[in-house]
């Protein structure tokens, strides 16, 4: 599949931001490698002409993003209409807080995806069961195979949505600050804050049984 | 000027949550903690009719938030004009990843911030200043005494927007998994992992004279 496609997406009218052009990217690894880091995302649609940003998992499927959720949510009732749902879906990975001698040029090191597209409901029950393992996978791989699956009654309370990677862009800015050449002698400290995801030590749950240990993919074994 | 304040934010149609109502809150405090802990938020407006979500940084002041960029982005040249811009604000803080032992119960511990409504540049020159050091003192308390504040054609260049606290509401999510009863006895590892913003060591810039030492509200002390 890889071979057939080509290594970058094309660039559209609402993919070349209007600034700080150098950071956009259209390469296609790139992407997918910012889209792989993570598995929460901000999902944009209107409501009532407005704009509303939620907070939601996904997961990459190829060329293909899924989101889930109760089939009673507003999104997901919206994806389920005939023309779909416009959406926007941004992930976001910060690495860093610039420092830099002066306030105007302080900034953010980070790599983001923002998709553009419309939003189909997925009704395919073969389809459906992919998205829902790939969502848990994205989460956290090993773990699909290590939970009971969704029984028909979750199946049918659950909605998934699926949006394909068609116009979609990534923003990266990495490195130290760019102060002006006038301000290097100021007196203040320069550079670059490190920032990550961090994860602590599992918490089990009350009631669970002693023996069961803890499973590979969470004790890094 | 918190004690004319009520204690909770207003419920709209839109703040009110169509899924786990439970966890909607309109507590002021709570909302104002949650936007306190962060300086990242996810950004929605419309282009063209479609929405477009957009990381940026972000600070509050009372029950204000101030968005900055460039005076030739996209989103801020909308909030510039006549009837301002219609926005949704998003803040996440993501705290933890809920392992349940069916995959229908996996979840995640969050607590997050969405702000409804309509974005207005500011143009007032004082309120200007004071939003551009609440943005910097968000990400970094202690760094706009501690850096070159912008002179003329940095404010020039740089645009602010202002959104006031009026139709919001927080959502959390903490604790365990909500397992079925009849899931009890599978022998799935559940519990929580948990999850956090992290900091490491900070990374002097290249042409840092060695005289200057780290600040303190880099080195902790």
């Amino acid at each position: 599949m890889p071979s057939a496609q080509p290594t970058a997406y094309p660039s559209t009218d609402r993919t070349v931001p209007t600034r700080s052009r150098e950071r956009a990217s259209y390469d296609r690894e790139l992407v997918h490698a910012v889209l792989d880091e993570g598995y929460l995302c901000h999902l944009g649609f209107l409501r009532d002409g407005a704009p509303v940003v939620l907070p939601t998992l996904y997961a990459r499927v190829g060329e293909r993003l899924y989101v889930h959720g109760s089939t009673g949510s507003r999104p997901l009732r919206g994806a389920g209409a005939a023309p779909g749902l416009a959406v926007c879906l941004t992930v976001t990975h910060l690495d860093g807080l610039v420092l830099a001698r002066s306030a105007f040029h302080h900034s953010v090191n980070y790599r983001s995806v923002v998709v553009h597209g419309t939003a189909f409901q997925v009704t395919d029950p073969e389809e459906r069961s992919l998205a829902l393992d790939a969502i848990v996978e994205q989460v956290m791989p090993g773990r699909a195979d290590d939970s009971r699956r969704a029984n028909a009654k979750e199946l049918a309370a659950t909605a998934v949505i699926r949006l394909d990677l068609l116009e979609v862009s990534a923003k990266v800015r990495s490195g130290g600050p760019n102060d002006e050449p006038e301000d290097l002698e100021l007196p203040y400290w320069t550079g670059v804050l490190p920032v990550a995801r961090t994860y602590g030590t599992p918490i089990p749950a009350d009631d669970l049984a002693p023996s069961i240990a803890l499973p590979g993919y969470l004790s890094g074994e």
